[in-house]
Parts: C-alpha cells; structure tokens; sequence
C-alpha cells in the first residue's frame, strides 16, 4: 500500500499548483516529452492517438459539411506573406525563416507557415473562374510554426498541428453561414467528443485573426478557472480575394471578388482536455477519444491460471464493443495496476477475482466518478457499452455544471476585479464597446474579453463594467491561457 | 463528337512524350498543380484523397503488426544532425536551414527535417532504459523536406508527404525480422492497394540508405519502362543506437546498444500508380484508392424527368456498396461527360437512358478494359461490387503481365546494353558483386542495380553482366526515376 501511495504522491496536488500539476499529468500518463528543440514538444503515441481520434471526429464532420481536405506547401515566400498589411503585421514577430537550402543563401526568405490564407489566396486566384468555380471548400491537416515567447505543452508550443479550413464564397451571406457552421461543427465536436462545454461568440475587435473582418470563437474554461480558446472561425470578407485577385465571373456577366472564410482548430484542445476533466489522480479520458476505454485487471493469486483465462476470455468478448487492453502482468500487485490506469485516465477498469468468478459477477470502476458497480458477466458487452456512454454523457454534464456554477455576473469594475482576483472564471459583464474600457480592464485585472456570447441574455447588466455608459453588448470577461 | 475529341486531345499521347503525358494528366484529372515555392505542388482535392486512401490501407496495417503513430518536430538543431557522419553526408546538400526566427537571428541552425532518424534517436535515448522498454514501435506521418535539384509532381518534389516508421529492438535477430516484415507490408499495400506488381529485394552498398547498415526495396515498373523505388525498409544495426547512445539494462544486468529500423513510403506513389495504370485517354484509378468508383450517368433528353429521378435512386443504392457520383447536369452532353470521367479515371461508369429503362437494365462501361456489359438493374449493388473487386484483381494482373514482358535476361554487357537503349524495362542480370562494375553499368548505360531480388532465380546468368567473373548475385538493372 505504501508503493500505492507514493506512486500517486508524484503528481502535485491541483490546489497546490495547477501547473505543475499539469505538467506532471502530461509526463506522468506518458502523453508527450519536451523535444530537444526550443519550445517544441513530441507527441508520445498514447498523446497522439487522441489528436487522431479528435482528427476522425472533425473530419468526418467536415466531409458531411461538404468539405474535402487538400495540402499546400509548408514554406510560404516573404512576397505573398506582405501582401496582406494586416496579416504580416499580426504573424510577421512569430516568423521562423529559411534562408539557406541546397548549400546556397536563397535570393529570397521562406517562412515556414504559421497559417496558409497567403498561399493558399495565391492558389485560389489561379483556380477560381466563374461562378461555377464556387464554393470551394477546402481543408488542410498539417503542422504549422509559430515562435512563441513562452510555451507550454500541448497549450502553445512553437510548432504544433491542426486543421486550417478555407473556403470561397459568390456572396458574402453564403460566407457568413459558412463561418457559423463550422462554429457550430466546432461547438458539437468539443461538446459531444472531448466532453467540454463551450461558449461560443465574436471576438472583439482587438482579439481578431489578423486579417479578419470578424473572429468567432469557442471558449471553454479550465478547472482552474482560467478561459481557454478552443477554436476559431474567421469571416475574411472580401480582403483576401482583393489583395489575391481572387475573381470570378458571375452570372450577370460582371466580374467580382469572392468572399472567404477561414477556420481552425489545434492540438491545444488535447491540454483543454487535460484541464477540464483532470483531477488529482491525473487523466479522465472521455471515452470517445480514449486511446484505451476499458482495462481489464485480473487478481491473478499463483495457480489460479483460470482467473487469468477468463479475464482474457472477458477481454476478448469486450473488443467488439470497446478498445481494451488486459492488464495480466504478474509482476505488479492489482492496488498499483489500478493507481496506474486511474492516473492514465482509462474511462472503465473492469477488475476480476475468483470470488467474482464464483458469483459470475464482475467489479466495474469508474474512472471519472470513482463508482463502483457489482455487475453480471452475463450481457457484459452491453453492459460495459452502455456504461462507456453514460460516462461520456456525465462528464460533459459534470463539465457542464463546473462552468455553470463558475460564471458570474459583475455590474461594477469593483465586482468583477474581486471575482477575478479570488475566484476567477468567467465573469459575465456589460461592455460600452470601446477598445479603451476593453484595454484598461485587461491592465488592471489581467482580464480579457474572450468573447461576446451569440446568445445576449435578456437580463442582467446593463453598463458597460468599465466606464457605466449604456452597454451595447454583455460579455465574458476571464483569464485565459 | 468533335468537342469529345478535342477534350481527349488535350493529353499528349505515351508514346509520344511520357513525361508531358505524366504532366497533362496530373493537370487535366485535377491532381496537383504547381505551387508558387520551388519544386513544391500543390495536393489537390482529388490527389489528397488519393493520399488519404494509401494512409487508411498504410495505417491499418502498421497498427496490425503492433505500429502505434507519434509526432516528432519539424526541426532538428544542426548539432543532433551532424552526430551521424554517414548520414548527414548524404543529406547535407539537400537541407532547407531555418536560420532567424522571431525578429533575431539564431544561435544554433535548424534544419527542416529530410527524415527523423536523428531527433528519433536522441527521444529513444532518452525513453529507453530496460529489456522491459523494447521493442519500440513507432510511425510518424508527416511532412519533409529535400531541396531536390531536378523535380516532378509527385515523383521527387522539394517537400513531400510521408511516414516513416522508426523501431527499436532488443536483438539483431528481431530488428531484421522487422525489417522485412515491413517490406512485406508495403508489397502487400502496392499489389493489393494500388494494384502495382513489385520486386523486393536488397539495395546495393552504392544504393543503399545513408547510415544504414542494409536497405531493402520494393521496385516497380512504370508504362515507359523506367524503374520507380516504391518503397524502402532499412536495417540500421547499431550504427544510431551507438551514435545516440541507445542502451538497455538486458536481463542478463548487461547494458546493450538497441538495434534500430527505419522504413518509409512517400506520396510518390501516387506518380507511380499514375505511370502504371494511365493510358492515352488519362487516369485509370484502382476501386480501392480512387476518391469515386462509380459515376452514373443518365441520358437525359427534355421532358425524362423519370430518367433523372431512376438514375438519383441507382445511385443512392449504390452508396451501400460504392463511392458514387451522380453526374445529371444538364448543360454537358452524355458524351462529353464519358471523356471527362475517363479523362478522371473512374474505375465504372454507369449509363442510364430511357431504352434501358424499358428493359430494366443499366450500361457498364470498365475504364481499366473499356468493355461494356449490359447488365440487370436487379442486384445491381452486387454487380458492381464484384465488378470493382474483378477490375482491382484484373488490373493487378495486367501490370503484372506487363511487368513480366518487360522483364528480360541479359547475359553480356552487350545484350544489357541492347535492351536498355532500346526497350527498357527490368534487366536481369548476373554481378560479381563489385561497385566497379555497378558504377560501369551506370556511366555507360545510366541503368542501376534496382535490388537483388528476395527470390533469386535458380537458372539465369552465372556471371557479372559487367567484368564476366562468377556472379555472386542475380540482380535487376533499370533504369529508373
């Protein structure tokens, strides 16, 4: 028991230091190890296989949306990069160049992507005709670099992977339903998938994609009360097709520039994961995106190789319905087995003992809830599918109640600066609108506006938290990663 | 008709140019087009999903052989690079190096991964300690990068897509074992995948991978009788784990160098699917990998609105068993449409007109043999699906059959010669075993040894092709991209 203990002793305690806590979870579970190069982390297969279970779960809906993926060159030339003032202004401080390839100085600089709007502007230009051209609905899957001053894994690193969506619209309300679909495609996936209650809304003016008309976004807040943007879906009007001669040739015979649309999503949802469903045990895996759902411990005693026989047996069964792993290593006692697959989040542990046997039952734990259930082996499959469902359902409800109970109203600086300071989350306040209450409240309270919600509530404040003029929007207000 | 045959015109005939053949084809069945960066292309629509369905037939069976996926950076500091002599000989001319970032310029170069031997080694070391760690197996997908001299769409770009697996092994025995189960793996994928008969075998010392102590090959051959490296799986000993210091405690209380492998399949498959099916009249695409199988075609005339709505219902039965499109414009004649999806090389293509609708049957146009079948609308999903099995099945056969006459002995460098000036394909031939000899057939014929073939031949030539001393091997010569 004391091997128990101290084994879980090495995850820091999340009241302690939600940090450290953090960091220690993500080497702990074994998702990820920092890599020899500034900044940058390497995806360890069990880190990896949720980002390829996210990618299953966003791309299959972007096919059903209408989408198709293709890919565009990495490296992006200094002279398509200017051609958007406010684009490079935004990304120019984060730029990695190449300079140097096939032992020669190249005659010009090639950044490596921090995003593709650039190229894949220059593209569009090439492809898109007549109206017949539109829509094009395009997505990338790719690695893309940014130079980040500080980093942390999974939440910023310098290089890190995601889906850029591109699209090409004839009119600018076709453009605008675009943007909100795929909000709306963002929203369900983290929701159904990843088990994360999200906010989603429009970014102020200040917190816009370099480049964009409007920026919506999906905000989901942390355990530790600090905000965290998990998406975002810009609509682009028509400055990208005007600065890329993006053209084509309507119906009525007149020549006009398209309308685009970009959105993306990143492998930073991972650390939201980790965040929102995390506790001092380490992981909770929702079961969707569990590289491993169900495992299965047998308490194997010496000569008892029929436990061992039937837990396989069981294990085998539970495959047609589960991704499951047996756990029968002899060389480890079943309290440090359990501690180990608790601390590595697998969503159900199915233990197995020749009392169990005896009584054709099973002992089922619960990861997420630390309920345990006395179950039949008779109908385990369903059992155990029906299970993996409703823990899935709860933690998004769980989830669902934390930010519930975390979200306030403030109708004063004074209000909302205490909320911040002692409790933070998010803080529901009215807002004039002006740049300059946005700046002064995030100076004074480290506060930013993660966004206006699409749903305005009917009630509550209606003055701007800052300066008591009239409020022309209510917004949320949190710390954010 | 003379609008169809104009819009067949467009592609350059084989035996006229290959290569503009090769290139008119990516261009016109929307593949890829140029990128503004030099030596890259863009993936299209149409050429990514092509991608995409060798990842799932790739994936699939690295997971089943106990393959797990990873991520490792983009970059590797030149230091790390430069620890394996032999290897970063060979890819020393071919580096992009990141040499500013962030507004300053670096301390350290970066070079922009040609493969991840050396940053994989550096994680193994780190992540290796006991017996217990072993065997490491690891794939990663991704992007790399090689400043190419000489470039072709898909053959041989700047920056290409990739995986590339990296493992580590306990014993000699096992790591070679690995080896050639993965050369297996991707003879399997090429034949039953993409329908490209290959010959595996072992790469010369001059051919071989840079740092690796054996690399073996799959070889192809295309329709103009160039030889294409279709895939390779590398044995690489001791040499990383020594350079990276990669050592377990055995149980034996021994420490030990791990033996490492590497192997790697690139989107260059994509060009040699294209050079081995393609015809005159465009793409033909195996069923398994094409992005559409099954195009339906209704005869429209004014006022059949039945037809229309017959067809609709065809092809949505179909999608049980198929990927159909629906082709019902109106503004594109019938025939105008059977050049496109040729052009496009649909694997079938289905007409539907009134006639056939009277006696209850569809038209069945192959695109691989260009037969046409009469066949029953009843059971029509399980015709075609065993039509798309016979044609995957008959055009393996066909490239194999082609492969097989192009396949000739030589027992003189005379003959060799003969035969590679004027009719190409793989030569068989006998070699002493010296690189002279190799480097002579290659200065005079600008043939390589492709392999020496796993299945060496009983009969055949007993002596070097070149110097006329007993052969040691009986290889393959070719010329070949």
């Amino acid at each position: 028991m004391a091997k128990d203990k101290e084994f879980v002793k090495e995850i820091t305690p999340q009241n302690e230091d939600f940090s450290q806590w953090y960091i220690d979870v993500i080497k702990k579970a074994d998702l990820a190890d920092y890599a020899p190069v500034r900044g940058c982390i390497v995806f360890k297969p069990e880190g990896y296989e949720i980002w390829e279970r996210c990618q299953e779960g966003l791309d299959r809906r972007f096919k059903a949306t209408g989408h198709r993926n293709a890919y565009f060159p990495l490296f992006i030339p200094e002279s398509l990069l200017l051609k958007e003032a406010e684009h490079v202004e935004g990304f120019n401080p984060e730029l990695p160049w190449v300079t140097e390839a096939g032992g020669e100085k190249l005659t010009e600089r090639l950044a490596v992507r921090p995003t593709s709007e650039t190229i894949i502007g220059e593209m569009y230009h090439r492809w898109i005709q007549s109206h017949r051209d539109l829509p094009v609905l395009i997505n990338q899957w790719c690695n893309v670099v940014r130079w980040e001053k500080r980093t942390l894994p999974f939440l910023r690193t310098t290089e890190f992977l995601w889906q850029e969506g591109h699209t090409a619209h004839r009119t600018e309300e076709e453009a605008r339903t675009e943007v909100m679909r795929m909000l709306e495609v963002y929203r369900d996936f983290l929701e159904t998938d990843l088990a994360i209650p999200v906010v989603p809304g429009r970014k102020s003016e200040s917190e816009k994609f370099a480049g964009a008309v409007e920026t919506y976004s999906i905000e989901a807040l942390m355990k530790d009360g600090k905000a965290l943007q998990a998406g975002t879906s810009h609509f682009l009007g028509q400055n990208f097709s005007r600065v890329f001669d993006i053209q084509f040739l309507d119906d009525d015979g007149q020549r006009k520039y398209v309308w685009t649309t970009s959105w993306g999503m990143t492998t930073r949802i991972i650390g939201a994961m980790i965040m929102v469903h995390g506790d001092d045990r380490g992981l909770v895996l929702p079961p969707r995106v569990a590289p491993t759902q169900v495992v299965v411990v047998p308490i194997l005693k010496k000569g008892q190789d029929e436990v061992r026989a039937r837990a396989q047996q069981i294990a085998d069964e539970l495959r047609s319905v589960a991704r499951v792993h047996l756990d029968d290593r002899a060389e480890y006692s079943p309290g440090w087995k359990f501690n180990e697959w608790e601390m590595r989040g697998i969503p159900l542990r199915i233990e197995i003992g020749p009392k169990d046997l005896e009584k054709n039952q099973a002992v089922l734990a619960r990861r997420d809830s630390g309920e345990k259930l006395f179950v039949s082996l008779d109908n385990l499959p369903e059992t155990v599918a029906g299970l993996l469902e409703t823990i899935q359902k709860e933690m998004y409800e769980r989830a669902r109640g934390f930010m519930a109970e975390n979200t306030r109203p403030a109708a004063t600086f004074e209000e909302l600066a205490e909320i911040i300071e002692n409790k933070r989350g998010f803080v529901q306040a009215g807002w004039c609108g002006k740049a300059a209450c946005e700046a002064e409240v995030k100076e004074k309270t480290k506060a930013t506006i993660r966004n206006i919600p699409l749903e305005q509530p009917d009630n509550g404040p209606r003055h701007c938290v800052c300066c008591g003029e009239p409020a022309q929007y209510k917004v949320i207000f949190a710390r954010a990663y």
